[in-house]
């Protein structure tokens, strides 16, 4: 039997882009998945002979290097019980297939009654990805399939198993019994196998994949030849850190303006506003003094110990510039400038030469076209918006878009209550980029969680490898746009066409443990969460509310739209909110607060239904939606920042009901002091549920 | 052959609780529906005579009253090919089936790559539902089916086609054509004639239902019998009507109270407030003077004139109160108090006393247990919870919580700025109940959209009713939660199963053209879009943001979320977006409106934008996300206003990037000028998706 690199070398010198199904499972069989037994026939004798040691019933078929719909053209005979009827199918297909330059294949027929689609494709960023669905008529109609690039994680096939939309069937089902696991890792994991050794295989189809019994066979299969990809495009090179860039101890603005409202002048007044303890070197070939600080006329006159440089200078000024200042000893730059390969055939150039001015001076940048980078722990800012002092706290952003840094930062500052660690927008990405900020921001002590908005990943394959570690340490959520359609269009096998529409990025992101957002408001309610309630043990939610018909919608969007169960408390609990509630109404979680908020007052209401969820070994989060009018009174809400902190282990969030002026002044009170609330009800939950994904992507196996 | 009739007589004689597969298959051929050609076979020659009459292959199957799995006793033998194999099938099935008491059936054998489930069921609340789904391993893997009320609508099977999630297998597929959609209508509407003509049928199972070629063909069927359910219930009886809650000449408070925060203070306090301007008298044993007013000391004081009375009494002393108010000839009531059936058992006992009172009087009550209701074209409110002065405006609301018109109507008063024409808390909805509100808001010309959050439906079959034509002309929302668990576990036949999880209700809302919502915030989010923008003729939505990343993620939104489409402009007014921004970015929709902002401020840019999109015949609705921060500029709003007025046939939304204390001002400044805003942008795209949907249920077939 010629071994896999023998059947990809013949195949080649024959120009065929495909392997015939007999070398296509040959090449599986030697990775140890299981295949139908089956033969080549030239004749029918052979045929025959062949038929009788694989016992009948068989199937025959026509089997070549050439992609033929054997169903739809009649190539394809199934069942066949006897030498007899093999003769009258082998007179019906023979021919026809010979007229196609197709051999007979005699195969053994699986039965089933459930067909599995396999697969692995190259994705041109996350490189061999493999993919697992249900086959058959599903794949066509539901396109119910996951993917997870390679190798895959000891949780990777369970996880894989519980996306697909009719997972139900790969367990124990009508009378047959559950797909059986082990097997199932293993194929997929051989498919990951075959990708890494042959990188020749470019995409592979195992369609169907027939469950016969608990056991997978693989019933027919396709591998597609093609170029090896350049994979040395993702090499990292040996770099400095971006320690500089995080917490320098000198810095030098090159393009310093004295004209109030100029990028120049608005980077200084947020430095200054920041309250940065080191030094900072202003560079004018003007000369003079602006806002108090000398300024020199060329970089030449600069002293050797600046850490970092932010140029604001035209596009074209910043090759020379980073040179010059690299002839300094700076190492670090910010280049804040736009104008370059996202506007125009000019501006590419002037990137390219960037590029190269980066790789010949061996400096560290951001950006270009980046609104820069802020690091409170440093008291330091590089951004030339007019920020002023950014708030502390315990979030780190990565945001590749100027709208981020910028107006968002704005936002978070003028309407909520947390601050930031580190914010970095990445720009065009020429040098630093996601990947390598992640791992910064993995070990920086100042950052509790990350928070991600991008358009693409530079390097996709160093991203999730990253990220695979940090998530197990730290919260990383992304907002990531842009379903991809490409790669349909180049599909030869079923698997690389299904691979478009973000499925890949979804199974990596996954994998990763990365918590995938889509909407833009999650990327500061949920930060907000984070800053300063812990994350839940698990996803078992308790909330009171004043309104019957609320907590029955509220459990309905718990379960069945977001990943939140509503357990009960535990019985003393519950007897408790029995006791403090009227005897016409039997109390349970989620709690109806109504009654005994109307009996004992609000701030006594809620405070007993807070405190014995917050206490409660059945519940691992709490959510009040608190009733603020006039009439009904309004509390005190120190009560629930001492709950809060009475019970740290667990998150609170606050949302409500009743009127806006109090729900503006609850916020203003309870924000500051660590307890977050969210002014439209849902938001509450939405966040939560992010929180728990993040919890349950921290704890994964 | 019986006819339906004998047929069920004959197995109701013989205690069956289901008919066998083949009377059942009687039953649906009587009314046309396409079954497999088939015959009893008492022995082995009859058995090979009616398969050379039929037509091999053939399947034999047992086939009996009682319900058998036939696949997992063995037996069923499908796809014999001819007298022999029959025989030696024959001879195993044959004691088997005969021990089980069944007979044995020989069946044509059908072949297809489909399978379909159909199915009746009887609905408690909704009466007879048909079912449709792909059979097969689809249901049970994916319970992938959809109910409809009967009678079916015209547009009816092509929405229920649709809703399937593997609704591409009813298309043509794999070289097989599209399911015949006439046929599959006259399947679904002949079941729908069974159980109407025959309340004797319970539930009835067609599965599957095997899709040969175009045609769909019953292989296998159930039907189950019972008890017809009593259908009286549900008459209506000849009514006063509405009219004199709504727009009363003269009302009368029972129970008045001199006391501040009394209910019966406030609710003359509300009376006042809104400038009523008919007759009010008060009813107290003090008697003296109330707020003015003189009071009554009892009932029988009263004048003969009185509309409506408001009774804020204990829940005892209601009976008795309406007894004394209807002898003074007052035939309508809202019921405050609390304290009946959803109390205790005394208030059972006092709720049913309750329900004589009315059915002896014959008035009409609003509650017990309500929170009031609002008519502001009257200047009228019977809420007793201090509401003040509601606005005016064109939405309607139906809500049964108390939460609804005291909380939420304060929020509503609070933080948004439009206003209401009717709302009514249906209580404990003894008599008035929602159904018949619907109906007067149907035609009340104050009342531009209805707004309903329920926990139930009193006469859900008669909701339905009312709906499906009151939302012909208006939107009608609604928030409605609880999913139903129930009937599960009554479930014969595979259809009744499925009934459950609200799928029932479901399907009742979507034929009704009743827009179902899920968060409680859209029902005010929705309601302000409503108030004051125009529908849109269709889902083509425009938007503008100030950042690239923040379009994908919002394209994404509106594509995978929602059902919004984002199609380009035209290409004169493409051009002219071209020519306002900057030469390097290629402007097309969603508009990146940075850069033209950049060049020409924001007024101008968004300006711009906005119209074009507004004059645009691909664009239906346009959303605009405002860049409001101080260095970019913070525009004079009116330009929203102006053009929103200039271009009043398509809805022009507002949201936000940047500083908070902006947000609100522009909120403050736009929405009582009828430009709706929405701080968190991705609101601002839910919405515009409920009012859509809202559209296509006023425009359906």
């Amino acid at each position: 039997m010629d071994s896999t690199r023998q059947i990809i070398q013949k195949a080649l010198a024959a120009g065929q882009q495909t392997l015939s199904e007999y070398d296509s499972k040959q090449v599986l069989a030697e990775y140890g998945l299981p295949i139908t037994r089956e033969a080549l026939a030239a004749d029918l004798e052979t045929a025959q002979k062949a038929a009788s040691e694989i016992g009948y019933p068989v199937v025959l078929k026509a089997c070549g290097a050439d992609v033929v719909h054997k169903t739809e053209t009649g190539l394809i005979e199934i069942n066949i019980s006897g030498p007899d009827e093999l003769a009258a199918a082998y007179g019906r297909i023979a021919s026809g297939a010979q007229k196609a330059g197709q051999k007979l294949l005699v195969q053994e027929m699986i039965k089933g009654g459930r067909e599995l689609v396999l697969g692995m494709v190259r994705d041109a960023g996350f490189g061999p990805c493999v993919m697992l669905g249900l086959g058959g008529i599903f794949t066509e109609a539901l396109a119910d399939v996951s993917f997870r690039p390679v190798p895959l994680h000891s949780h990777d096939v369970a996880q894989m198993q519980a996306e697909l939309k009719s997972a139900k069937l790969l367990g124990s089902f009508r009378g047959m019994p559950a797909v059986d696991q082990s097997a199932l890792t293993k194929c997929l994991s051989a498919l990951g196998s075959i990708a890494l050794q042959h990188p020749e295989i470019q995409q592979i189809d195992i369609n169907p994949m027939i469950v016969q019994g608990a056991d997978p066979v693989a019933v027919d299969a396709l591998i597609v030849l093609g170029e090896p990809a350049d994979q040395t495009a993702q090499a990292a090179r040996p770099k400095v850190g971006l320690d500089k860039f995080f917490t320098p101890n000198s810095v030098a603005v090159i393009g310093a303006s004295s004209s109030q409202g100029k990028p120049g002048n608005d980077v200084i007044k947020n430095i200054m506003a920041n309250g940065f303890e080191g030094k900072l070197y202003l560079v004018n070939p003007k000369g003079g003094e602006i806002l108090g600080h000398k300024v020199y006329q060329s970089i030449a006159d600069l002293p050797r110990d600046v850490d970092q440089a932010i140029i604001i200078l035209p596009a074209k000024a910043n090759p020379d510039a980073i040179r010059q200042c690299a002839a300094q000893g700076i190492q670090t730059f910010v280049l804040a400038a736009g104008g370059f390969a996202e506007v125009d055939e000019e501006g590419k150039a002037l990137q390219a030469e960037l590029v190269k001015v980066i790789q010949e001076t061996g400096v560290r940048c951001i950006g270009p076209n980046t609104s820069g980078h802020t690091s409170t722990p440093a008291n330091y800012t590089s951004s030339f918006f007019p920020l002023g002092r950014v708030p502390k706290g315990p979030i780190s952003y990565i945001a590749q878009t100027g709208n981020f840094a910028t107006h968002t930062m704005r936002y978070i500052k003028s309407a909520e209550n947390f601050g930031v660690a580190r914010v970095l927008g990445v720009g065009n990405k020429l040098d630093v980029e996601e990947s390598e900020v992640l791992e910064y921001l993995a070990d920086d002590p100042q950052t509790k969680a990350i928070f991600m908005y991008l358009e693409s990943f530079k390097r996709p394959r160093r991203f999730i490898e990253v990220a695979a570690e940090v998530t197990r340490k730290k919260p990383v959520v992304l907002l990531k746009g842009g379903a991809t359609k490409e790669g349909a269009g180049a599909a030869v096998a079923h698997t690389a066409a299904l691979a478009a529409d973000d499925r890949v990025v979804d199974g990596a992101l996954r994998q990763a443990g990365v918590v995938r957002i889509h909407k833009y408001s999650h990327l500061f309610l949920a930060a907000k969460a984070l800053a300063s309630m812990p994350i839940p043990k698990s996803n078992r939610v308790s909330f009171a509310a004043p309104s019957g018909a609320m907590l029955v919608c509220l459990t309905d969007l718990c379960r069945k739209q977001l990943n939140l169960e509503v357990p009960q408390l535990s019985p003393q609990n519950t007897q408790r909110l029995q006791d403090i509630s009227p005897p016409y109404i039997k109390m349970r979680n989620p709690v109806d607060i109504w009654p005994a908020a109307a009996v004992g007052g609000v701030e006594f209401a809620y405070g007993e239904a807070v405190e014995l969820a917050l206490r409660d070994p059945n519940i691992d989060a709490v959510i009040s939606v608190l009733m603020l009018t006039d009439e009904t009174g309004i509390p005190d809400y120190q009560f629930l920042v001492d709950l809060a902190g009475k019970h740290p282990g667990k998150p609170l969030y606050i949302t409500f009901s009743g009127q806006k002026e109090h729900m503006d002044k609850a916020k203003s009170y309870l924000e500051p002091r660590g307890v977050p609330t969210f002014p439209l009800i849902e938001d509450a939950f939405e966040v939560l549920d992010i929180i728990c994904r993040c919890g349950q992507a921290m704890n994964r196996p």
